[in-house]
């Protein structure tokens, strides 16, 4: 517990200066888990009812079309994720999210951030911990307008450490090019 | 006041049954603006810091680019519209909000969403309106898995209006395709 509090609350206090009671009220609302490597935390018609705080391994943000599965986000140790859409609507998810890794995680429940939000409205800062979960124009624009070359190269400025990290297939998937054009831009570079 | 009602209360007791009270009392926190065709609502390092229901007309949100300048969607009539990214964080936008057309809107700011919020926690549900301001993991897919005639195909198929009602470049843009491949793929169908 003072382990995963002292990666949480760093997340917390980034977005508002937090009391020391608040961030002890929330960190009592959380539920811990652990998740093996592929197994889903949310899985297409579930709905998303919380926010996962990452303590450790990795995630992979999917959609699946007729004939692939679409990487659509990583999300890795420190960062909160759920599903934006289901979340917001609170209607099933048409996505998936799969553990990349054996993974911790650290959930509040939608009801619990609105109890908080009750208890004290400083809690409605919460809300910026949404910002994370949303899919940022600027991937759509970079993979709309640029080569995959330039793809690429924005992905080892960005997140270097994803290209060892993650398979090359889903690297590929993300970067909206297939794992033969990943193979190349690579070998040029 | 009357007409503008008529087409706003609908977007709201469709989250929520809310009480005619607070729907009189969501009304008064309105802000309305008429803009012309090509006037920004945002523009690039300015923040969100507000929801806009159009009551008229139609915008794109866009990206610039170093050489152009990417349709990453579009708003219309009887839509919710604001940069969600700017808004979560309340940080400059990096995207721009632009009328395609002769537009009106009635903005609420975020100060009185949490006025309202705290007045009744009804308003939380104001929230949902939220999940139609975020990019569809669904479009990202679109564009990454899908050829040009399926693209276009899609797009008739959700938004038949659109195609006549906005330029050729936009929707080629916003369709991850140049306007020559928009126009071979028209003319195909």
């Amino acid at each position: 517990m003072i382990t995963s509090n002292s990666l949480i609350k760093p997340s917390l206090t980034k977005i508002h200066a937090f009391t020391e009671e608040q961030l002890q009220h929330f960190s009592e609302k959380l539920d811990y888990r652990t998740l093996k490597k592929k197994e889903l935390l949310l899985g297409e018609n579930q709905v998303s009812d919380g926010i996962s705080f990452i303590l450790s391994g990795s995630f992979r943000f999917f959609k699946k079309t007729s004939h692939s599965e679409l990487t659509i986000k990583f999300f890795v140790e420190t960062q909160w994720l759920a599903d934006l859409e289901s979340l917001l609507t609170q209607q099933p998810s048409t996505n998936n999210i799969e553990a990349l890794e054996d993974s911790e995680i650290a959930t509040i429940s939608l009801r619990n951030i609105h109890y908080l939000m009750d208890a004290h409205p400083s809690f409605r800062k919460l809300q910026s911990l949404l910002a994370d979960l949303a899919i940022p124009a600027a991937h759509l624009a970079t993979i709309q307008s640029k080569s995959p070359d330039e793809r690429y190269a924005e992905l080892l400025a960005q997140h270097p450490q994803w290209v060892n990290r993650f398979p090359q297939m889903l690297i590929a998937s993300y970067l909206g090019m297939t794992p033969e054009t990943l193979s190349r831009v690579r070998a040029r570079m």
